[in-house]
């Protein structure tokens, strides 16, 4: 680095969206990671908050902190993700610190955002009578990680050889939904990324917003390999809405806005679903099943403690 | 927290200057060290980055790795040092975010710094007849962390118990020279702030600046504990220059702004020294001693690796 910090000139009338987030060795990814997909990890994790925000990207620091054994073929690779993710998100970065650690690797990303003055979405503003929407689908990367983590009862779904890795790309490189920036600001009342499991996520939205949802779990997107492994393991539904690492955007949306906010997302390429409504109420959201019953969960979301 | 995100709304004709350091435990801090001065080293570690640049604490985030034995205890503690910390140097905690990790606890931290627009101070930009103008002491803190790690060596010193208490609060707790700012900003030519030792990042700044320096060895500026530890050991003065954690401000001035920033620093009422001059050439710089002979470094400058 040439310099001790970097300069970051703000263009008038826009604001900033700031946002830090790590990812630690054995917790977020795994010793044997591609070193790319840790860096693109990293940086994504971080891209998908300020999507979520209605921010574009605007730059992003790194500090990276690398046990004595590191090699060069690692720092290459890993090197060679981050450039090419900051450029495919226009997200430069403007500065960083390499440290050393006796523990695990590990990688703490600060982005920045810009967008209008007064347009960024909160977490706040949901109403009752708003829809609940979501870009993509839940459940791939907890799924993902179990296909490493407990090969013997993978075994058992009958994957094919791309569904398998279709839940394991889903775990080591998510996918910021960067081009939904401007619809979620243009028609959103409130939003956040789900990166903390579906049912926690929304639980924490519906707190700060003071409201509750029903969500129909037909309605709750899979993908088809989500689907076929959900089918081989009589618990896998909970999992899928509470595990972590989706990265996909959660938000609410006026009746009057959501046929602006379906157009919206056609034309940024990104599959949504209606995947039920904003109710009055302090209650916890709750999940209904076909049988018309509510689920319940033993835990509603992915913690570290 | 409330949201995935803070906003931050620059205010107009500003820049903003961004830097991120973290600090690892058993290698930046020791499990032992009081947990409120962990978390405001991190957080100053930063603010002397900005200073060094001309620039106002803005905000910060911080990103906090936890072992799971850390207890209630240490995090009350830390939040303590780093809300009063926050206070004292007008730098709001912005946003954040805890992870877990199997390794070292660790804190990173992002800090935005705010300056008139095009006025930031680069590494960048000092010329031959400059004075090389440094705050404070250097040293302090090596020798703070010397007196934890030999405190048989330490005995031999004869320090008082407010010397070795002195250099212990420096390695702990250091000083950012964040009253500086201002000064650094209407008068330098060029600046950084010392961290990994004053001879390593002097040859950083004359590299950048494509200049040469000599200092001389009796202005460089001790601390009265530092001066006696200095006398007690003989290869001490090597380690007080190129150790690091000094935090201290290395800025060049031209001969005629000599006067502002002398002025400037006594209204801040921070202690400066002309430790020598920026000439030209290429060679490494050079600190003379008192046999007006060069001194020589068996390595420049603190290295994690």
């Amino acid at each position: 680095m040439r310099d001790d910090a970097a300069l970051f000139a703000p263009v008038a009338g826009q604001e900033l969206v700031l946002t830090c987030d790590a990812i630690v060795c054995g917790v977020h990814f795994l010793p044997d990671d591609p070193p790319d997909t840790v860096a693109r990890k990293a940086l994504r994790v971080n891209l998908s908050d300020l999507a979520a925000k209605g921010a574009h990207p605007a730059g992003c620091l790194m500090t990276l902190a690398l046990p004595e054994h590191t090699t060069e073929t690692w720092l290459e690779s890993f090197a060679g993700g981050l450039h090419s993710d900051c450029e495919l998100f226009s997200c430069p970065l403007l500065g960083g610190d390499t440290v050393r650690t006796e523990g695990p690797l590990w990688v703490s990303v600060f982005a920045l955002g810009s967008l209008p003055q007064g347009s960024m979405v909160r977490r706040e503003g949901a109403e009752p009578g708003d829809r609940v929407l979501l870009t993509g689908t839940v459940g791939d990367a907890v799924l993902g990680l179990q296909t490493l983590r407990e090969p013997y009862r993978v075994a058992g779904w009958s994957l094919s050889e791309d569904e398998a890795s279709h839940l394991l790309g889903r775990y080591r490189v998510p996918q910021p939904r960067v081009a939904m920036a401007d619809v979620v600001r243009d028609c959103a009342s409130a939003a956040m990324d789900v990166s903390d499991g579906l049912v926690g996520d929304l639980t924490k939205l519906c707190d700060v917003s003071k409201v509750s949802a029903r969500l129909e779990l037909s309605r709750i997107p899979l993908s088809p390999a989500a689907a076929r492994a959900a089918a081989a393991q009589a618990d896998a539904m909970e999992k899928l809405l509470t595990g972590g690492d989706d990265y996909e955007i959660l938000a609410t949306v006026a009746p009057e806005r959501m046929q602006a906010f379906r157009d919206g997302a056609e034309r940024a390429g990104i599959a949504i679903a209606d995947i039920g409504e904003i109710v009055a109420g302090l209650d916890a959201p709750q999940v209904i099943g076909e049988d018309r019953r509510a689920l319940s969960f033993a835990r509603r979301s992915f913690s570290h403690f």
